[in-house]
């Protein structure tokens, strides 16, 4: 029942370069405080704040052979977006398979599994953000799916949604709505530049947010 | 029953500072190995070393209300020490609040929680120890209580205690022994840095420390 | 029953220099991807590849008595491996027995524990594989073995066998079998450069690797 | 944002029963081993095996306001399906809850998440598969969804999908596929009976299902 | 500066048996969803609900010298908690030391560790909370304290305080405000019966807490 | 380079069978508190005591094919330990698997891994200590090796060495030690029913084990 889905639908890449300025702390707010994965997925190297097009890979556990499948799937603007189907934190990806992947203008790896030769990726300046490093090999035995709905570190991400990820972690824009979180980001962008220069000047947020009224309402007490 | 204590009595700052430069280490050994907090306590990022006097948040799972209402007790030499009423790993903190706890002088955040915009508190030099790093957003619905005594990362913490962190985590000393701990401390570091002369001149621990009798009493065999 | 034994055998330096060379994501899939140890084996800094020969020590939890008797058995090009009879965070090491070790030509640190003092060993560039950090102190009251086998983050460990430790992980290598893994270390990374070139040059792994054909012998549908 | 969704469609209650006798191990199996919760979805109590409909409920951490908002969706057959918005371990579902549940019904709670009166629960015969066990409270402050697409423990549930649950985890049937994997798990079990068979009356599953060969062929070695 | 404190004060009898039985979930809620001990604190077998006074011993990791010190200390209706100053999971407790508190009167014990001799332990009825089960020995080389205030699992325990456990988990009551605590579990308890008898009837949360109006004002919509 | 260790040398049954009487605690401890394997591995049901000859499997994550292998090597007083090459929590065991084992007289199985069908194995009565409990499949397409080496759970475990395992844990002794240990274990279990018979008397361990002038020397303080 494998399958590779192939010519999906990706959200436009003016828009997703837009959001990858905005970062995720930002976007995850934007958009309602949802589609953020599970705080474990951290980048191997600091720095980094990219956003691209998902190509999603099921994979069977320690068994890579799935992600060589999904990189022809892969072009310009795209993030990999790989899941094993139950737990391993093997290293399934390392410099071979991102010379590849660079090579097709694919901007970065989220893979909620193991990842290796981190030194080399670094040097090469191919972000990955994966549940931990390994140099813990894997199979090319058994088939599994790319881009068909997956969930990855606690979130379902489709083929073609927007992947944005930073030092703050990794979140998921569904396709259909990228427009939209993007104008809500700007907007609260724009919000929070105004509270940073009001902070910076040594107002509270007890003040800046007008709370002092209600934390009374509930009853707080100063002794 | 929520409160917030103000003007709680805090270590001398010239205590807290001298403390700094020993680091947490050589202060949790002068103090008899105690205080440490649990080593899931990690810095956002490396290199940092203060201490300072802790003002105490006690806060409800995902809500951060209460970090906005500690703001307003913080200053000069302080640091934050926030630990929720049941375990979370939500960001409750971001730059935002940073840029207006570093206008008060705050010289860190110790969270047992999550905390996001890294790489922009990295940038604007704010250190800060948390669980973990997420950009999940917290509600501000719940009160909880400032300056009261917290147990933060297995330590129990009150209001006006001496908080040491570096790289190898962080150290709560009280604040009635702060005196105490800081002579103690000297003295280690007088003796280690004899010792460590000792060292690179090639003498070994067994002898330094007088062991090898001890160890021969116990039973050791060489074979 | 404590012992320590002195004077084991150890795979040949110009063996384990060259072996550093490969690093460990190589020399483990050169054996036949076996000897990693457990991933969450981390550095305490990145950027090292060592290569070492083991001097083995198997500890009481939170008792480091037994490291300060292994440093004498150390010599120039070994890495001290170390392992608690129970598990237990606590630091075991910091900068003093490091400033032994080094004199001594020991290359670094493994540790199923804690480590502290991380900023000064960064600093005099004595790297360590730990399994976390801590400031926590231990005691010296209970013996242990120094060269007998252990098992260290899943993986028995000899003495005299090589240590290869690099920021993918951890990786040994058995003493006898050492040579054979360098050889094989060697061809691997030949056929990796030059796949490498062709992966550059525009090739999938579907092609490189003459994938497709089982592929499809396994029934993968493109849709 | 927050909605209720009403009068979702459901798979049909005699394919829902007739899941339940099969038992998760063999469902999963049915289906293409997928579908699984992950492992630490944990029986409260041991020795029960259902199966029902899934009513969904996306829940702020710590704040279980929207499963009372649930309930009142719930119908004969149902299972309700709980997954907070952040990781969180309090005690969100109690015998109350439980009460009202079962007066209308429904056949179990998972939740990914604390449960708390599990002794009142298995005294009632209420099963839950829960992440933790926890007294701790939550707040009824935050809206959430009832009746959305949620992710809980790994897999994406669908409302009015089937969900079975037994000793050995949780699985999620896709409500348009539950005919299909009824069909499959009776195939699978009855094929399983004639195995089970053989392997009391002592042969080998070497044999049974025909591996030597294949073993062989791989390159096995018997020494 | 190891201590013993003697003759503690106490919690009075009668006021731990009534809390006893009311239980964790209604204690812990009736206090103010405060001194629950974390999750992760499990009974070796379930059925227990118990309460008593504390008796607190601070141990080094893996020595449980301090134990056989503190039982001298116990007396009828107390409850002894450990908890070791870094974290180990040995077993610090088995089925001679349970013999000599029974002896006592002593009720039972929580400890943030390992406990070995479970299924003895059941069959002698003493009931522990523990964080692990491990058959792993432990030295008795190092002081610790015995009645100074420790923090167990998160919160902080002062000697005479009153323990409440049950298969929800392990709950402390400050010493001084066990009646008042008393008085509130009381009235919680009665509330508790009258709306389970409400939804016994069919009636929904929504009604019986009248949150139909507040869902509605925070925007909660029907589709 | 998969092998087949066949006709292994096996501890003598009536010295296993001995070593089962006094279970894990007791032996652990009669041989100096090694070869407890890590405590995450648990009983799936309560009440078994057993001991049994080691047949080792080392198999590839999520794939258990070699566990079929190994059950042709298995005959009366065996106990099966399994241990995956990477960690992966999959359900590599079930009924079918024990039904066959139980025919050649196997005594249980020691897993590092998941196991499935929980329910029938307790009513089967076949006792099964793993890591986890999950009815996720693993396929059999890698070899791994029968009756070599293997780390399990933290022990370096050999082919023939005896596995005793209850609701304690898992304990190996090494075959050579077999006999020695057995006569430890006799006695220990004399000096414990000794000082059991005191205890209960009301005798305090401080008495017992004639430990208050060595904890006045170390230098405790009643105050």
């Amino acid at each position: 029942m494998a399958i590779v889905v192939q010519n999906t639908e990706r959200a436009p890449l003016e828009v997703v370069d837009a959001l990858a300025r905005h970062g995720v702390a930002t976007v995850h707010e934007a958009q309602g405080r949802s589609g953020l994965l599970l705080p474990y997925m951290r980048p191997i190297y600091k720095g980094c704040r990219i956003a691209g097009t998902a190509v999603t890979v099921s994979i069977p556990p320690a068994d890579n052979w799935m992600i060589h499948v999904a990189v022809e799937q892969c072009r310009e603007g795209d993030i990999l977006v790989v899941a094993p189907t139950s737990p391993s934190d093997a290293g399934y990806f390392g410099e071979l398979l991102a010379t590849s992947l660079a090579r097709r203008g694919v901007r970065g790896l989220i893979i909620e599994a193991g990842c290796r030769d981190v030194a080399e990726l670094e040097q090469m300046a191919f972000p990955v953000w994966s549940r931990n490093v390994s140099a813990q090999g894997t199979v090319k035995e058994t088939l599994g799916d790319v881009n068909v709905q997956i969930v990855c570190a606690g979130q379902a991400i489709n083929p073609g949604d927007v992947i944005v990820a930073d030092d703050d972690g990794v979140c998921v824009v569904k396709r259909e709505s990228a427009e939209d979180v993007l104008v809500a980001s700007q907007s609260r962008a724009e919000k929070e530049a105004a509270n940073r220069a009001r902070f910076e000047a040594g107002e509270l947020g007890l003040d800046v947010y007008g709370m002092r009224e209600k934390l009374a309402g509930k009853g707080l007490r100063y002794v």
